[in-house]
């Protein structure tokens, strides 16, 4: 499409990540529109479509077909994402979706393998990279000012655990939550993970462990050039919103912190009182989810094939059956055990490209 | 009006500030509405109110008395502040107006008195009252945390010096940048000022000093209660927008630091290296000026005078007076010097109720 | 002894840390007094004794006989320690051992045997348990103020590796610096540890995968309690002495971070830069040691058992040996394995009492 | 004398401050030696000379003429400081002061001629230069890192006041207290103080005011290049003592903090709580104690003139009197009105050489 025009973008699925996502695209993420909506719900469709003066496309397939439609964001519940993907690759959208694309290695492959054949944009939502603080530890490594990454640690907490019913369907902690990670460990350190060990119980809501879940977890990776990553979990910090990253490397150390709530804060003689932590994914990430549109609506433009993509949709879903297997034996887990070099896409694509 | 419903607002004014307010009551503000919009610019106003579907008046006349309209907020230049508040209090609306109301005390007190007499919602755009962290270090004074204070340290310090026209016209650093600290002093303490001393040169931008302005100052004010304020004002920080409070009492000290840009740091043999501090006011505060607004419309709702209110919208001009006397003649001037307390509106208003 | 009079402390091995106990104890620690120092370098101990105004023992068995010695220091090399704890038993004498006693089990239980046969005061040199900050992580447990530990993580990097030769006699980074960490999971959970997985590589000194060591880390133990503990350690730390522990718990997170060499700062346009981290162990741990001997001086006249003690001084090389065959292995290894319990002391002993 | 020899120093006075730094020059300062100690207090001197093993001087005379004596460390009370000084320079001995050298400007001169004369080393114990913090801060001053000084800002409160009978005789809280951040204030910018403005009241002890003296002040300084520097004092902060320096230049900002007790925090749902600030100047200011001391070892050595040296004595006097004036007659003081040129010494001696 000509530079000057808006990126036209078709919004699928408006639960609360949906929904934020259209709202962003039609008000703060300059070059993109919003043209059409959708989603099974017709009177949430309805309602966000009034709300943001957008029409409501009367299928997922009319709204993938429209000529107004240069793009799709795909915002739907987990097991249809694949699908939706391979019908936006037909219709020769350029596509965003959120993670993971499935909790199935073979589904992945067969929607990603549709997305590169029609060579289009395509951007898979971690939207953690797009965070300042985490970019500048990627920065650091990247220019070479900490030198090569030999340990790095991910802390990833939630403020509070989701319904049980959730549990059952998102594919439990490791590909629910700690996938954000398992990509994070990648892209800071621009190298593959080749083993997985995994720890983990069912610490804050016993009932996890009927389910095979756990809610605090530990997993440490280990990667092709040698960096050792540790990564912790948990599905309640009482503090709030807990995000860090840190790389060590052979000349220095990148951190991101968490930011506090606000910089308010009272002495007296019992010490140092400040604030909590921001409560939650929305506060913390709000510049993310913005800087993550714009790096979309650019790769539209001029055509990449955008960042994160197809091999990075892919990569974290493997480490997580991994881990998976790994809590269950007891043992460090190899990714080829869970991925068959035959079977698998190339694991060249850098990490990071 | 009734609980349920919107306030309706026409906004005066679509200049940076009154374009931002715009956006967010038509956005981000729950229980507001945008009716109508004005802007001696037609084209600006056309453009503004096509971006937010919303009518523009034809005059600022006709938008204080539409019938759709509950509330004004006034965000044109400072010299036609005094006759719109005037024109609103006859239409009988809420008024919110951009600081200050005038550079002269009689217009001032002319305005709010027509606003007291109508006995209308009034608030004044000190926004940095709604900070977050300025708003803790408020509250462990009332809480009685940091018990009496006894001094206050306020630094308040731009990026970069405004065009050299626009001093020519703001009233200059004191009237127009160090107003709000003048509010900052009288909200954490909560306590009037009696007695200020200004210092100050053209260090940054030697022109000034023809218009007799400064760029660069520092103002002590001795408050009703004994307690000393220090404020220290530059127009040019090269490391960003700097914005701190501080407040000492008998039994403690409430701080409200500044923010980083962001929370990644880098740590090698050199040191640590982190990041500057927000550009400027839309980042710093853009939490504050949506909790400015939620603030307002609650007034709107339930009738009540608004706070900041016309006590707060008066006392900064009067410090600020004093400062400009203060400099000089390089001598501490009493409030009561440049605001006899007969003619005075009486200060038993508390600058916080 | 009477409560008035000063603990006389004799002191064998004048290294670097043997030297440093000394000068505390002769100048820093109230209550006690060094009576006595020996050293297999004669040259060295005359130094060390005309410095601090000390007799020089003939021996180290004239040392531990003499009247004028309540209690001795352990500071000669690691493979003199039990045997010399079993002299100072046999002697009567209250005991401080640096770590480890041995890097053999059964040869740390023998000397173990006797002190507690004898009913003596025993220390072990975790200064680390005595820093304010990890001390008031522990606290925060202790008190209930965090809840149950849930998450651990300990940072323990150096700035830079020792020589080879070293590495070759101190039983390798697990038993010589992990050891320290080990010690620091125990006491900040109160809880045991039953399995342990370890994981590490030799990125900075290849020469040290000949000797099957390695200089960065990370081990995972799995606590008696559920509690899962993170390691991560490095010989070089270009930013200086890394020293961090954190405990997640049900409630909250306790933190203890690392001070900077100095809190002075600059901004400027290119961000923020401050200092490094303190150097080494002996700036980060100054108020560590002091405190370490007070309460070995306390422990001594009250005749009790000393803390950290016996078990303290067992467990962490049981955990060691295990992250050995850990890695070795590439497997999770349970404590019993190489502790098999019929032999072993019972771990009932808190870790903390 | 000889480079390698030590410096052999005799210390009048043995006080808090006497004794301290009797102990660090004994054990700590490489290259220093104490050879004699006098107090006027037989027996106080008898144990500090038993405990460092150190001769006691039978009179001031006698330590100052003793042939093992290269230099003095005059720590007696305030007013015999002249008088020691004089003589002193008469023995041709180095001398280090604590400050202030007199309370009256006329037996400061007197007693600076002397030394000057007689070209010895002097240094004055404005401590605080050796802090690593406030030294980086000079430092990034000295090399342009932060452009020109604009604005400075010191802060300096102790945790609790001295009792009443101190006030009277240490010429209050401006000669005594203030008079360091007199001295911070040439120290960091550079540049002398031309006028002062004082502000003060007795906020905590009442009866401080029947003695003329204060409790809580704030002073602006106006210097010779412009500089504008805001100090605030008081003897009591609830939360301890808190010491903070920050210029603001025309390229940046640099800042000396203040550390914490210790670096443990805990984070819970109820926000984030860390430790008090150091108790007092003994905590904080350690390390600058023992880096005076190397500068004077140093200046002994070489025979230089010592820094902070005798314009650095004298200064700070001369404003805290301007300070005194100011307060009292509630206006600005230039320093000429105290301190009239003709008789005054030449200012042009950097406040830093």
């Amino acid at each position: 499409m000509s530079d000057g025009a808006a990126v036209r973008i078709g919004i699928l699925g408006l639960g609360r990540i949906g929904t934020l996502h259209a709202e962003l695209l039609a008000r703060r993420v300059a070059g993109a529109r919003v043209t059409r909506v959708f989603d099974v719900d017709g009177a949430r469709a309805a309602a966000v479509g009034a709300a943001l003066d957008v029409v409501v496309a009367g299928s997922a397939t009319a709204l993938l077909e429209a000529d107004d439609v240069d793009a799709v964001a795909i915002c739907t519940s987990t097991d249809t994402h694949a699908a939706l993907i391979e019908a936006a690759a037909r219709a020769g959208k350029a596509i965003f979706c959120e993670k993971p694309v499935s909790l199935d290695l073979a589904a992945v492959d067969a929607a990603l393998d549709a997305v590169v054949d029609a060579s289009l944009t395509f951007q898979i939502g971690f939207n953690r990279r797009f965070d300042p603080a985490h970019a500048a530890v990627r920065r650091a490594v990247a220019d070479g000012v900490v030198g090569a990454p030999q340990l790095v640690r991910v802390t990833s907490r939630d403020p509070a655990p989701p319904p049980l019913s959730y549990a059952a369907t998102s594919g439990g902690l490791f590909l629910d939550m700690t996938i954000h990670d398992f990509d994070m460990a990648r892209f800071v350190t621009g190298s593959e993970v080749v083993r997985v060990s995994a720890f983990g119980a069912a610490r804050v809501v016993p009932e996890l462990a009927e389910l095979g879940d756990v809610d605090t977890a530990v997993v440490v990776l280990e990667h092709a050039d040698g960096c050792l990553t540790t990564i912790d979990n948990a599905r309640q910090a009482a503090y709030g919103y807990d995000q860090r990253v840190e790389v060590h490397g052979a000349l220095g150390m990148a951190t991101s912190e968490n930011p506090p709530a606000h910089t308010g804060s009272v002495r007296t003689a019992n010490g140092t009182a400040s604030s909590v932590l921001p409560h939650f994914f929305l506060e913390r990430y709000a510049a993310a989810f913005a800087a993550q549109w714009d790096a979309f609506v650019a790769a539209c433009r001029d055509g990449g094939p955008g960042s994160p993509g197809v091999a990075d949709a892919r990569a974290p879903l493997a480490i997580g059956l991994a881990a998976l297997r790994s809590r269950a034996e007891r043992r460090p887990v190899d990714l080829a055990e869970v991925d068959p070099p035959p079977l698998s896409r190339p694991l060249t694509t850098s990490p990071t490209q």
